[in-house]
């Protein structure tokens, strides 16, 4: 059995969604952003905000460095978005997201296969001795379902 | 390098998606499914028989079998939601969706984990050699994916 094949291809799913991702919210206007993707819910710009604080902190959680930007955590992640919390324009929203999934894709071009099986920051070496899943592909995976389903939502911001 | 965990963690992904899914589909009623995700978006319906109609036709590009349910084709994927043409009850939608689920995972628990690696039936022997990553998981990781993506919009069905 190859080996290398099965994180390959998680890899590629996660770099296809965030590609897609990324070519919607070029697409969307400062104007379209600041909508709710469906009544009363989210707005595009704090889901933009929430996906750049979740891949934020992918980082440590994959041991792969620091967050970049933890001021976004009270904002996007612990409040929701009707806070009134005071949010990063777009255009530095914008520009976090791209600088977060860089350093992402800059840490996985020199990961391994195998680092991937490697535990998370956020189980312990005892645990993960019983619970070898709790990795690092099982929190890539999460992340680009996760990511998926926000995507899902945020098409409703085209006109 | 573990060789099997990979898979298994792309099939508990798939599983957890579905899961999720479920409950949601479980929670709704008759008529919060006839209504639209978004104003002028999909219903809950036309996603339930679009969905359940992907999953179909997993079987046979996975090599698994024939589709069950055939003609949710036409009404669900090649014809839009508002295409006037007749769809099944909710109630029947609900059964088809179970009966598809139920059959890939009784196929998937008889696969074992090399399987996953070969070839899905869109792909020609001779293209598969140059692209070994057009197997079976990939398949799998894509529907997850697009599971997850009309997960995120069918949340706007509930209250």
């Amino acid at each position: 059995m190859e080996q290398q094949l099965p994180i390959k291809i998680v890899l590629d799913s996660w770099y296809t969604t965030i590609s897609r991702a990324n070519e919607l919210f070029n697409s969307l206007t400062e104007e379209q952003l600041q909508n709710e993707v469906s009544p009363g819910r989210n707005t595009g710009t704090y889901l933009l905000g929430h996906l750049t604080a979740v891949h934020d902190r992918m980082l440590p959680l994959l041991g792969l460095g620091a967050q970049r930007f933890p001021q976004l955590d009270d904002v996007f992640l612990t409040s929701p978005d009707k806070s009134g919390k005071s949010k990063p324009s777009i255009t530095e929203l914008r520009a976090y997201w791209k600088e977060v999934n860089e350093a992402l894709a800059a840490s996985f071009r020199n990961m391994q296969p195998a680092e991937w099986l490697q535990k998370h920051t956020s189980v312990s070496e005892v645990d993960f001795v019983k619970e070898p899943h709790r990795n690092r592909l099982n929190v890539l995976i999460s992340r680009t379902n996760h990511l998926s389903s926000h995507y899902g939502q945020l098409l409703f911001l085209k006109k």
